[in-house]
């Protein structure tokens, strides 16, 4: 067990923490070599600058797919050591330009991979099946003998003894381990704002989050200072700061991916379940995340995890010169928030070219009252009335940052419930679940294309409306996001529409083409509960025929 | 939803409420064809007495393996109709002799037999894998349009509209309802004693108790008025009926076979999940039962459940010859309460049996600190302090049953607790289930040998141990029953033998083989999680092996 946290008076005041937790931060950065210079008058977009300060090579190794770096790295024609240090090296300048990271790890991710690759020479062949591959993590997830403060400045002193689960396999096959990655206080936000660093900035337009909360992940992926990377997920925090930095990210079904082992309030609490799950600069990067970590059979040790072994066979039926069937849902809008210009003409592009695919059948789907969906969620996420995460706040006496107060304060359906209570929202949560797989069941369709959000990224602490990601948490459906273009000056705002309700009319009055400029579009992909690999091949298929993505990022 | 109780004084008297509620019952009795007479002067073992009432021809029936039935039900060799008919003189003869039905449904399942016959008759083939076969059920089970009580004497109106999931999957695979079965107060006895009935016996001893909650069920089974029953377990209540009555009984891992549709307080609570399963005459029976459920994807209806198709391969390797490789941990005391001699005797000569068969592994198992795992669950039981429990049974002012206030009552763990401790004892159980997977992992077995209990049935209102079934609730952990041996008057008290603490001393206490004469004696076999196929091989194989049972329970 960690040390929970005093409830006396901190001896140290928080900024004091603060400054030194970005002091060690700096240190680590400033010992990778060569160091990276500071960029002075950064411009919006920050994508660009890479190029001009990394080697071509390490340019070369930091943007190619990492299933292309796995079979390099497993036959030697690249050396971990390399990998790993032009990796170190784009990451160090990733925070200098989005301010994505809580620390580096190059002392000891140099070591590894010496050791990795002396183990090749030695033996002949990998590790495992992630040899030599730098892999990034959300600062939250247990790491031995390093500080787990979950961005609450009332933890910087939280050690755990031993890695998170997810490490462990991680390591065993072979990852290297080499930045740490920044996240919101009360991890509730979907942006990434915190005490300790300030806000973690849009790699494409620095006016924009990078969304959260698992936004560190994003930005550094998103500027390829990472090519695979540790995120976790319970309204949308995979998934926000992959679409909004122009990534790939899985929300995996619940008791599939290894979770024991992490910093956060409310660890304990059934009703909306977290998940961990990657984010990727590919979706082989995605695949072979998951794929790895069930191969482990995790539930031997973790015995929330459910046996069901990494599926490798198709889970399409094909036609005839092998063109697969699958149906594909659209949900364009859920029926509160209308999405803004890009997404959806992002959304009705990929249906129409996806109606002359063969073997596809595009089918527009109805939404089944989401506002109810997010009335239930919003019911069960704070139980105790948000009393843990507001102790963690109170307990340094740092302030609270604006998207803590949206969601836990200003949030209406945030109470402390009694048990009977969670007993009733549970079942309600049921009730709606059996509902929405019979709406599903009806439909006929195999997977759900629709938006990530109610928007491409938007400016910093604007982000209120989770809609788009919380419903399949709340359904525990797994989710893939996908980008798939770029606000572009055309996607003009629709000045005659008229908002159904608050929030519509909040997310309404947020939009220009200008304000968003360059922000990556990216769509989700849903399937059925533990249908994670059907998923994965479906976006696999509609990316080949579709030719996606219709933008560069990098 | 159904109607809640009432909170205002009830019209009607729980005592006028319950005999109208036998009425009814003795009413759909009487209506079987020819009646059955009453039987003066019962003697402690009913169980020769079917043999004197009905005809060779329904004993023969009732008498055989569900799973031979089910072969001449689908070829036609026997009419649905006439095996549905000599289940229901059976069962309306279980009644009188134990006490076990809360109601026979002869003129709907006659029937619906009949249906089932004039369907094979005209398309040469059975309705599903059930066709013909009656089956019995809890009478907390949802079936439409009949009462649903769950033994709350205030729930006497609850009428559900429509079938439980598990009454409509059973129906379309062409099982026959014909007989609802009794359930003790609250559901939360390891016996079976209601105001409506008062209690149901065992029927090998009158004295004893038939088990529960799924006692009606246990009973019914154990007298071959059913060949195959659905019960329901949160704590033994599969298992300790089947394990007194000496039959069949599967508590499969959660999640597996359906839940919707049933009557009970605190449905809603996740902290320890309630599963359904069979009783059965044969260890073929369960296996046809749950397979049957689980081949229906009931998931695709119910997104609680985990799409786990049925296992149809062999889950050990074997040795050349093909002696299957299989190692058995035996665990004969779990170190808190000691059984009785019977219970020793029965697991010490399966040991020693098995040590012999090849391939075979047989090692001792030591508990893990298995008083702690049921600190925990009696934690979790009642997590709103048993408010719900309470007030169910205060509605109609019905007296509280002895084992009502036992379990919640003189339970020093009932509390009710807040959000915040309902999530540290959550905490508790997932790192308890964590340590166990260790120490499971790190033992090597493929199952586990061990007690049902710790004795045989005991007497009524005396049943009051439930770690040996409590523990694999906890673990959720798939457990298996199986009739291995009755007890015998060389099993002797052992007058020496020192109780260990308060519980151990009052299990010491109840026995001697006298009280317990002619009693079954059961073992349960345990699995990992979700490993429900493994255990029922497992127990076929050891069943073979070993020429099991060594007792004539009919």
């Amino acid at each position: 067990m960690l040390p929970a946290p005093s409830s006396s008076k901190p001896l140290e005041s928080w900024q004091s923490i603060a400054k030194r937790t970005q002091q060690h931060r700096d240190a680590t950065i400033a010992a990778v070599r060569s160091p990276i210079p500071d960029i002075p008058d950064l411009p919006l977009d920050s994508t660009p600058i890479p190029k001009t300060i990394l080697t071509p090579r390490e340019v070369s190794i930091t943007e190619s797919d990492p299933v292309d770096l796995l079979s390099q790295l497993s036959s030697g024609s690249l050396s971990s050591e390399d990998v790993t240090h032009a990796f170190l090296r784009r990451a160090a300048l990733a925070q200098k330009l989005t301010n994505c990271l809580t620390e580096l790890l190059p002392q000891a991710a140099l070591s590894r991979a010496r050791y990795l690759d002396a183990y090749l020479a030695e033996h002949g062949k990998p590790l495992g099946p992630l040899h030599g591959l730098p892999i990034s993590t959300k600062e939250m997830i247990h790491m031995a003998s390093h500080t787990c403060n979950a961005a609450f400045i009332a933890w910087h002193a939280r050690t755990p003894a031993s890695n998170a689960h997810i490490l462990d396999i991680l390591l065993a096959a072979g990852a290297v381990l080499y930045a740490r990655t920044t996240q919101p206080q009360t991890l509730m936000h979907l942006e990434t704002s915190s005490n300790y660093f300030g806000a973690t900035l849009n790699p494409f337009n620095r006016a924009l989050t990078a969304g959260g909360s698992s936004g560190g992940e994003g930005a550094l992926v998103g500027l390829r200072g990472s090519c695979l990377g540790i995120g976790t997920d319970i309204g949308g925090s995979i998934r926000s700061p992959a679409a909004n930095c122009g990534v790939y990210g899985l929300r995996p079904t619940s008791g599939r991916l290894p979770m024991a082992g992490m910093s956060a309030t409310m660890l304990s609490a059934e009703h909306i379940p977290a998940v961990v799950g990657p984010l990727s600069t590919s979706l082989g990067g995605v695949k072979v995340f998951a794929r790895t970590l069930v191969d482990a059979r995790p539930w031997t040790r973790e015995p929330g995890l459910v046996p069901l072994p990494w599926k490798t066979e198709s889970q399409f039926a094909a036609l005839e010169g092998g063109a697969k069937k699958v149906r594909v849902g659209v949900l364009a809008d859920d029926g509160v928030v209308r999405p803004h210009p890009p997404v959806r003409r992002a959304l009705a592009s990929m249906a129409e070219k996806l109606e002359s695919v063969q073997g596809v059948d595009v089918v527009p789907f109805a939404p089944l009252d989401h506002d109810a969906a997010w009335t239930i969620i919003s019911s069960l996420y704070f139980a105790d009335g948000g009393a843990e995460e507001k102790a963690a706040i109170a307990a340094s006496g740092e302030p609270w940052r604006p998207l803590s107060k949206f969601i836990l304060e200003e949030n209406k359906n945030v109470k402390a419930l009694s048990v009977a209570e969670v007993w009733a929202w549970t079942a309600k949560r049921d009730a709606y679940r059996t509902a929405y797989a019979k709406h599903w069941e009806d439909s006929g369709i195999d997977v759900l294309l629709c938006p990530v959000g109610p928007g491409a990224a938007p400016a910093l602490d604007t982000a209120r409306y989770w809609g788009y990601t919380a419903q399949w948490n709340l359904l525990d459906y797994p989710a893939l996001v996908a980008p798939v273009s770029k606000v572009l000056e055309s996607d003009a705002a629709d000045a005659s529409y008229v908002p159904r309700n608050e929030d519509d009319r909040y997310n309404h009055g947020l939009y220009s083409p200008e304000k968003y400029a360059n922000a990556p579009v990216s769509v989700q992909l849903v399937g059925r509960r533990y249908e994670d690999e059907k998923v994965i091949e479906a976006m696999e298929y509609i990316q080949e025929k579709l030719g996606l993505p219709w933008a560069e990022y990098v």
